[in-house]
């Protein structure tokens, strides 16, 4: 049953993502009309800088005044795909207040104010999807959210930007180091300009935090994640990894803990082993993993960025919300009913990798095994190699507190024995 | 807003996916609640043996007669959990005709008469849904149906037979032959007393049936599936195989063809590259990859059966199917507007590996890529190996119809100087 009068959808940006929207929306015109129910049509696009030539979009619909676009009353669905903060969230605000549902890309906002967003979309009785903010392509929201909804979620263990998997990855086959790598990684247009916001976590951070939210049904503020770039991972680290029979990757971690009444959300680089399905995820790509009561492990693969992939997304979601608006309903909204503590990193339990520039004379390791056992750390393994006066120490623990770690490592570098802490790194996925 | 009068749930079927799912329906009632937006309660409990003490289900729930259950008309939702055609296909028709949603795990019944399912499902305008019909716990159906609809998807290549996969993840890592291997999976659970649904393809050609039809949004039938079985897949195979660089999987395929005007969907034992995603997927585990215009190359990975997965896929259906009912709507029913030709195997184009038993002597070689090229079968590489008099080739193809190739093979057979034809194995996922 079809039915004739279309759906109508602004169109907020149109960059890489947007202007990818806007031609499959074009190109893909009668599958979406038949998957939908009614045909959508392009109403609006807001750019800011409308003398660009946007193949394939009529001139007339473009428009430098974002703000009276979603005020116009006959948008059935904003499709936000200008990131950031401002003017996204005041934008989307709007939209929802004059009568559109929400389409959005944007994980920092949703990360920072997805909560507020939430209330005002029920507000207004209207729906805020955003498949796109969170692993490219991968459909991860909406498994969690919807597929998920009958189990308990424990664990989200996951690759979640590319920039940093790509740079990483390459470290890894080639033995390059950190700056090396990253300069490959710009040369091919993986990392921006200023990778700031990748390599020190921010953007994988801000993913932890809606997925944290959304798998434990719970807020959790970007505030509550913490967050360690992969800036100083050296060639050195992937050789001790590889000795350990890992590899090493920048991980975006929510936990359940043991007794269900706390949660934890963490992005840091991590020794994985190499038999971890996250193990073998190369080059850009994005998979995450997720751990749960009934389900057991599951993992979901795919492109993490990109501006066809993201569209895909951004046009599932928007098959989604047009059927809702078609059925008089809204799909589900925020869950956030289990109101769980967030614990801070130090309730964090996991294991570490410890590198020691120790003296090389007799009684260091015992003074050094002193040390952890006094702060209640317990060795796996320790690993000694000396030469020319100088040794390395390098002490595989069991799992033990973030807290307590931190304890132990203090008082090591107070040791007279112990020249320095090469690394620590901790150790997941077992 | 919690709405207090609970939805009721009838429970056909109470074996190993029924019990978990009336176990996590009273253990975890308070989140489902929650997540639902009214409570769900277990109304009543269909089995066939009575008697059976089923730990935590109130005996007066229990009932034999499951067509009075799905008649009561204060009914929801029925979950059924029975399998294979009647009486589950009379009760769901029942069930829907009586007011009733269905979520049901049922592949068999799904493959064969899903369409009719729909149809009736859609005429009394309620929801019929089917995770847990496809590889178990994995979210498959959901993010193809709903996470893709504003893609294109151009192939499903998938592992979802977790019995033939513990077969021949045996066989690969140590050497086994096919019984000693299928004997292993037998001892173990993996497999049952007869083998014979897993072994031969029946169970992944009901679930390629399945898949192809909502990835393409196109009836496929399941007889429209090509399937053959992986008995007589070799040690000597994976001997083969690892000389390619590769590793056998039973693999479903659904494919669309390059011009979009037609799709196939087949199931049988291949060759892919160990570097493929799908190469590393061990024991009972189920992987299907993804390929879409836009969205490009997506993987999920996860258990493909067992008890607590299969009700985890249900009750994540069983919560979107309660919350559609508290919001007066149905969710996406049958997509097949796009009608498409579902070719013959004969016009599966793909790679062939082939190992043939030749007479050792001069010209054998000529002969044989003769018969290839008269067929318009481009060689890749050949391989002689020869001793005593008998040798053998390999013979790798370019990509050539499943036609051409068995033209090909027929002509050999009559070749005075092949022996036998000793395998022929397609080669997939390059």
């Amino acid at each position: 049953m079809m039915r004739t009068r279309p759906l109508k959808v602004a169109l907020l940006g149109c960059g890489v993502v947007g202007s990818e929207v806007a031609r499959i929306m074009t190109t893909h015109a009668d599958d979406l009309a038949a998957r939908i129910g009614a045909p959508v049509e392009l109403a609006g696009v807001a750019v800011r800088r409308p003398g660009k030539v946007r193949a394939g979009i009529d001139p007339a619909l473009v428009t430098t005044d974002a703000t009276a676009l979603v005020k116009r009353g006959d948008i059935d669905v904003v499709v936000e795909v200008i990131g950031g903060i401002e003017p996204a969230r005041a934008l989307i605000t709007t939209a929802f207040e004059h009568g559109a549902s929400v389409v959005s890309a944007n994980k920092a906002l949703l990360a920072q104010d997805g909560a507020a967003l939430h209330a005002t979309a029920q507000q207004h009785g209207k729906d805020l999807y955003y498949e796109a903010a969170v692993a490219g392509a991968i459909p991860l929201i909406r498994p969690l959210r919807e597929s998920l909804a009958g189990d308990k979620v424990n664990r989200v263990l996951g690759i979640v930007n590319g920039t940093t998997n790509f740079i990483l990855d390459k470290m890894d086959s080639t033995g390059a180091g950190y700056q090396e790598a990253l300069d490959e990684a710009t040369a091919l247009g993986y990392a921006e300009a200023d990778p700031t916001a990748d390599v020190e976590g921010f953007d994988a951070a801000a993913k932890a935090a809606i997925l944290a939210g959304i798998a434990f049904h719970t807020r959790v503020r970007l505030d509550d994640v913490y967050r360690e770039g992969m800036t100083e991972v050296t060639a050195a680290d992937f050789r001790s990894a590889r000795e350990m029979g890992c590899t090493i990757k920048l991980l975006a971690i929510c936990e359940r803990s043991g007794d269900g009444a706390s949660v934890t959300a963490r992005v840091h680089p991590a020794m994985i082993p190499l038999t971890h399905p996250l193990a073998s995820v190369r080059g850009a790509y994005n998979a995450v993993f997720v751990e749960s009561d009934a389900a057991g492990q599951l993992m979901f693969y795919g492109p993490g960025a990109g501006g066809s992939p993201t569209a895909s997304a951004v046009l599932g979601d928007l098959v989604a919300v047009c059927r809702n608006r078609l059925n008089g309903a809204t799909g589900p909204g925020e869950s956030a009913y289990a109101d769980l503590t967030v614990s801070p990193m130090g309730d964090v339990v996991t294991r570490y990798h410890i590198s020691l520039d120790v003296a090389d004379k007799p009684g260091v390791l015992a003074q050094v095994a002193t040390v952890f056992a006094e702060h209640g750390v317990s060795i796996d393994t320790v690993r000694q190699q000396g030469k020319d006066g100088e040794a390395s120490l390098v002490v595989v623990t069991h799992r033990a507190s973030d807290a307590a770690l931190t304890g132990t490592v203090e008082a090591l570098r107070k040791l007279d024995t112990v020249r320095g802490v090469a690394s620590i790194m901790r150790v997941e996925g077992e």
